[in-house]
């Protein structure tokens, strides 16, 4: 493809935020622009905006390099996120149309959306409405998730991250617990996200090292929960020990697939567009049982949106490589590629090596990549060392925080926030 | 005195744990090495240790000066903290007999004890003591709260390691917000420690940058709750914006005195040795009642024990006056003092330039500072520049984590863990 003929670029980011989706953008942006696209549009709040007609020209919020390190730096989705699931193409062709003429309107060559497994349905869709209806225009998924759940890649940037905080965070969670003693002793219940997959969770253990024994407990979402087993392992730790750490991930369930919450007769039921139960609550449950049944303290503890939000401790593998996925997926969709999504392949654990491929996004999209059942303990309260293996190269290294008086500077043009 | 008298120290813990308490120790321990003491003994558990017959000697965990640095970066007490209030001497005058026997045994000059309103009161009764009983033992307090609400100094060590941890966080949460659009808009309420005193939560407002409206409203427990009041606010904002972000105090309370949590009918009630009621949920409570009323979507988060472990976002103005004034402690006691509090004085904001004092542990003890009315906006709805000015020089500069393996190391002794 000549030069002269590239028109123009547009990206969207989608489903939930990450401290590294930012970089993608970045990478993105940086790449269309070094492969001579004209304008290089954001959609606002992904293709919901889209439909909306809200958009953005990039330039206008990209002027330099500090602000392309800015914006590495910048949690949640600068452009602003959706949950907007496309119908099938059968059920709402109009709907279809109406995107592609808006994009044909734009002059978009390439449409770039990164986000997760949903996101990468609209992927799906978009480019099989391309084939059908004749279009050339390009489309491409960069991955993006903290739950890590995306099939076919080593691992989704916007994890190694979310990983570093977490390790860090039940660090300083186990070390607060040594310091107060208590008569019957305490158990913390540290609540980390992951509905389905256990790999959030899982890098609780990170808080292991020679001067951190880790949490005590670590359960996930891929192995049933036992609460009569949790109750007898809890009591069993506190007649040795004062202070009982535990990570649980928000969607542990019982065998008869009940998530935990589900057990309290006052939780509520909350859907989102997808049709997934929103969880909060399943630490608090498991202290009230734990002090009721136990006599002990307890403390739930939510890590909640401060996970995914928190570029202060971001992992430089991590916001790189997002970076460079983000310039991937703009490279392959610029030289042709359709319907694929970027995937980061891993070749050696030590030193951690890893580049970039393309695969089909249909074999991707709606597929939910779990936990190997060996990389979690019998008992399946713990993982193991090959967990970490994994997860250990993606937290390493700091980016360090742009402080303007005292606190991280983030990428915001003046007006911006009335856009969203 | 000449240098061949010194005999011992011995230093504790107690209260709250902080980021920067760690480094008050490192501060005692080494002025005391630095002016010639023999041993510097660590009560484990503080005062309630003592009685008990813990302590260790310092010289076997802190060995060089990278042990130092470790220590100044490790959150939370290293030594065990205690909320262990010492009766009246009136009262049990055969305790304070023993714990001046085991005083002497060890050959103690200098007691220095790291803590804030309630370990003042330990001081003060020990010195209180040591005159009524002719010992020539020198008690010096050392000031440590997150809280900030001690009497007669500047600010409290702790503090500004905890605000600079507060206003990154919400900077976050807020950016986190814009992410998603949700139908009839969301409120984000932030639970923040602090039962009486608003200084924590006040430092919300240093999310307020250039980059970042800051939270929408600040309620501290200075000024009382109004509920419906609250909800017209809310349901205000939120016919103006999608997102709305609300930091509390886990100690706000009504007209009445109730604490909001006191209105939830299912709450627990829980009381501490001090008689201070336990309080969680608060933001909780609200976000129910949020969503009930106003049918938005609502979020709690609980800062939790992440405030004041965040070792990881430490500001470097409080770890070295913490440092400081570990030192101060020390060199008072060395000279003679007893009795006494360290406190910081501040001499400009702009430059920041502060420096330390001794003050009289009988003014302190049991009093709180409460934020001046004049630094809350009449509506009682946020800060004002005052508070600012006053907060933001105590949040500036880092202290770069010693990562190992991507996670900070802290400063840990085999089997230490066992002694706690």
């Amino acid at each position: 493809m000549s030069k002269e003929k590239k028109r123009n670029v547009i990206v969207g980011q989608s489903g939930g935020p990450t401290a590294a989706i930012n970089s993608s953008l970045a990478g993105v942006y940086r790449t269309a622009r070094e492969r001579g696209y004209n304008k290089v549009y954001g959609m606002i709040h992904g293709i919901q905006g889209l439909v909306e007609d809200r958009y953005i020209d990039l330039s206008n919020h990209i002027k330099n390099g500090l602000d392309e390190e800015l914006l590495k730096r910048t949690p949640s989705a600068y452009l602003g996120s959706c949950r907007f699931k496309l119908p099938d193409i059968h059920q709402d062709q109009p709907l279809y149309e109406r995107i592609f003429k808006k994009l044909d309107e734009l002059e978009i060559d390439c449409f770039i959306y990164i986000g997760g497994n949903d996101s990468m349905d609209t992927i799906k869709k978009l480019s099989d409405y391309a084939i059908i209806s004749g279009s050339a225009i390009r489309f491409v998924g960069c991955p993006k998730t903290i739950d890590n759940d995306l099939a076919l890649t080593d691992h989704t940037p916007g994890y190694g991250s979310a990983a570093k905080y977490i390790g860090t965070s039940v660090k300083e969670i186990i070390r607060d617990s040594w310091s107060l003693e208590t008569e019957k002793g305490q158990v913390i219940v540290v609540e980390i996200m992951g509905r389905d997959a256990g790999w959030l969770t899982g890098a609780a253990a990170l808080a292991k090292s020679e001067d951190c024994d880790g949490p005590d407990l670590i359960y996930l979402p891929e192995v049933d929960f036992d609460m009569d087993e949790f109750m007898k392992r809890c009591k069993n730790l506190l007649s040795k020990k004062s202070s009982v750490v535990v990570a649980i991930s928000e969607g542990i369930h019982t065998a008869d697939g009940k998530y935990v919450t589900e057990l309290d007769e006052g939780g509520v039921d909350y859907v989102d567009a997808f049709g997934h139960k929103q969880l909060t609550g399943t630490a608090r449950f498991l202290c009230n049982r734990l002090s009721a049944e136990l006599g002990c303290k307890s403390r739930a503890i939510e890590l909640s949106t401060l996970q995914r939000a928190a570029s202060h401790c971001a992992s430089r593998v991590d916001i790189l490589e997002a970076y460079e996925v983000g310039g991937a997926a703009m490279k392959a969709a610029d030289e042709g590629d359709s319907g694929k999504m970027v995937v980061i392949t891993r070749t050696s654990d030590d030193p951690y090596q890893a580049g970039t491929e393309v695969k089909d996004v249909h074999k991707i999209a709606n597929d939910v990549r779990l936990v190997p059942r060996n990389w979690i303990t019998k008992d399946g309260t713990y993982v193991t060392s090959e967990f970490i293996t994994y997860v250990r190269p993606l937290i390493q290294g700091d980016v360090s925080p742009i402080m303007v008086d005292g606190i991280p500077r983030h990428l915001w043009v003046p007006g911006f926030q009335d856009l969203l």
